[in-house]
């Protein structure tokens, strides 16, 4: 088989004769030597491979040590020995070297010059071959793969929760179309036939699924569906809005984390979002060390301070009401004034966690105007079970609540809400049949990205970006 | 927190307080005991609570006991014992029940009798609660687990290709639409503007991306790009399919796993794939015993030594010059006739896996016409180095290739195929600049679960199936 570099890396260098399979990043030379730095992203770092032409080079080695330039493919092959060069365990005393594919200096668009990141969106089949963007894709792996094994460990089913949907009942959000009709023939045969303008309507007989189709804007629903049957669920597939919101903070399609519980208040669920959120940091603090430190000293200093200040810092709990009241104390603060039934604003998560209370804040109770229908109603009338998670340098992580199982006041809120109850006949039925107590929040997976890795634009943390008028790829 | 009856049925019982959470099966009583049996889902089996009625039940349990019935939902709490009675080890000596929602006798649609998949398909939503769904659900998701295990612990990185596509070059199938459009006004607005139809046009520029946008059907192609920086990637994604197949084998929407290495060759290809298999298999014979035991007596006799049998043959390796040859000395057996460039039909792989090899079987080698245009072209300029992974009881369950890493040939077979140039711009790139070998597979996550369940129709191992006319939750 073949070896990575990150396992060439941590490998006893005892002279042994290895293969390395990988990309140029540098070449350099001095008299009778020749210095290549070969990266096969597998890790941050790269290997060094000196060649020593004192040593009789074969003539194809020769040849390629002279073509070679920085994203050329290769396999060299030499003996693993310690490195004399500093900040470097290892290194490979190169026997020869053989060449996949050059790169050429005069086309190939990543050259040693660093690139802006609009730059580098543009050609986000190149990018992560860079420094930053395979750090990236590392972190992003790293992040679900700590998902699943925090949910496995704690007894959650994983769930697949539809893509396409049939119900158009999620409320979260604009939702895309999704059809196999022709809308071209489907004009022209009406502009042939002279329908009438007031009189046409199209026939969702005759698409695919034989109704209106959308891309859900999330699994929490249907989630539900198996919590109540299977107890702690979670899901993690992709999500998209339609809304027309072309900001660093948006993306049209990501992916989202909706674990729901059976049995657990909003209490259980609180402590479940703070174990998750320690548990992901701590995960990245230890298995992402080299890609860490970069974001640390390139990306954003103090990054690293920050993960491990959020991941030792227990979880301040307070209501909605109570952190209006601190808000207030400070309003001169605010472009927008906060007041009992506003929504809150990013800079007052971030005021709270960042200012007042100086770590992670969980924030619950909220006046039930301002959220969502299936929110567990207090005793008060006003406010539901409702939850959001702040963490400093970013305001919301989470957002969760217990959610409504008794039947007749679900029914109130969807008929408050002015919704049509028939949507929802199969969520219904989950408070119809065995109704419990559950919970549930969802974390979208890109802003723990943002988070993590302390890049600024989220269309640099996912690896093709869709947004309003962007679906390159 | 909360216990899980998976975690209470391994406890040691110590005659130790305990509080269980679930859905009640079934209700029995004897003289002064009432049995019953609790579910949460966490595991096959139900826990049994028994209650002495000459314990002074207090009056809440006494009323409770008198009015569930099978699909309530409640909390017991008692003493954990060692069980008198066969088959389980430990039982709850019940001190008392308390009640958060029953399940109507006259309404609830999962009764004790037996219901027909066809029913429970109609019945989405609740038939996680039954056996045969409970063991789908608590196996899909430790298969989809044991996925992530196996590459993350080969230095895989997890990567997410997009679902909503701008290139419509995949060629894997018929494509789904995703617009903002709304077909309806649009078609009004050219009615009332009386529009010629023949000069008709719908304006993507106007559209959510600008451009006209699909459902991905693969995302090999942009896993390839990540592939060629990272070394090691797995995608693990819904793809989408609008093929009109109404058939107990086809989704529109289901989730692929697609691999894809550099520096592999065909040949560490096929190990990857093999070593893959006998994983995810073990994986489950180890892991789910419960549920695989339940499939074996219930759905599919014989299921568990089948995957036990193709856990431990190594896999037979042949061309597909080879297979056919084989097949030719059959001819009689099959209703089409195999002749070398046709196509291997369900019935010819099967027989391979089947009859001739009684075992896991690799073809490789195939002729280029009945293949894809990424795959890798052998010297003799008439085959590609693609392979299909064959297995008894299912045939093909794995797809794969060697990819051509050669710029010229693979314009070449784009030519040939005509097929547009430009549309693989980006593809192309990969092998303009630091190409190298590379290979990949495919394996659809229902085709994988069809095999470890048993089951029939592949709608009944994805929680919400899509297919002709489908869409319902």
């Amino acid at each position: 088989m073949i070896d990575l570099i990150k396992d060439i890396l941590t490998s006893e260098p005892k002279g042994q004769t290895i293969d390395v399979y990988g990309w140029v990043r540098t070449k350099r030379e001095t008299k009778n030597l020749v210095f290549i730095e070969i990266n096969d992203g597998s890790c941050f770092a790269s290997i060094q491979a000196a060649f020593d032409r004192e040593n009789n080079l074969d003539e194809n080695t020769e040849n390629v040590l002279k073509k070679i330039s920085t994203g050329a493919s290769v396999k060299v092959s030499g003996k693993l020995i310690p490195s004399p060069a500093q900040g470097q365990a290892v290194e490979i005393k190169a026997e020869n070297i053989n060449l996949f594919g050059n790169a050429p200096v005069e086309n190939y668009p990543l050259q040693k010059k660093r690139h802006t990141f609009e730059f580098l969106r543009e050609i986000a089949h190149l990018r992560p071959r860079t420094n930053t963007f395979g750090a990236v894709a590392r972190m992003r792996s790293q992040m679900a793969y700590a998902i699943h094994v925090f949910f496995q460990e704690r007894g959650f089913q994983y769930v697949h929760t539809p893509i396409i949907t049939g119900s158009d009942c999620e409320g979260a959000g604009e939702m895309f179309h999704v059809t196999t009709l022709d809308i071209e023939e489907t004009v022209k045969k009406a502009l042939k036939e002279k329908c009438e303008p007031e009189k046409f309507s199209i026939d969702y007989s005759q698409d695919f699924f034989g109704k209106q189709t959308n891309l859900t804007v999330s699994g929490q629903l249907e989630g539900e569906t198996y919590a109540t049957a299977l107890s702690r669920i979670y899901t993690f597939g992709p999500t998209f809005r339609a809304e027309n919101s072309n900001t660093t903070r948006h993306l049209s399609e990501f992916w989202m984390i909706e674990p729901e519980m059976s049995f657990f208040t909003i209490k259980e669920n609180m402590q479940l979002a703070e174990d998750f959120i320690v548990f992901l940091l701590k995960w990245a603090l230890e298995k992402c060390g080299e890609d860490l430190k970069f974001f640390d000293e390139r990306i954003k200093p103090g990054l690293i301070d920050t993960l491990k200040h959020v991941a030792e810092t227990p979880f301040t709990r307070l209501t909605y009401t109570e952190a209006v009241a601190e808000l207030e104390k400070h309003k001169d603060k605010f472009e927008f004034k906060p007041y009992w039934g506003c929504d809150l604003q990013s800079e007052h998560e971030r005021f709270l966690t960042e200012e007042i209370y100086k770590g992670p804040v969980i924030v619950t109770d909220y006046p039930k105007e301002i959220k969502s229908f299936y929110m567990k109603l207090n005793d008060d009338g006003k406010t539901v079970r409702g939850m959001d998670v702040l963490v400093p340098g970013l305001g919301e992580i989470i957002g969760g609540s217990e959610r409504e199982e008794n039947l007749e006041i679900l029914q109130n809120r969807i008929k408050e809400l002015k919704l049509r109850e028939e949507d929802y006949w199969w969520y219904l039925d989950l408070r119809r049949y065995g109704t419990v107590p559950h919970s549930g929040f969802g974390l979208g997976f890109e802003r723990l990205l943002l988070y993590v890795t302390g890049m600024a634009n989220i269309r640099d943390v996912i690896p093709f970006p869709r947004a309003p008028k962007l679906a390159e790829f």
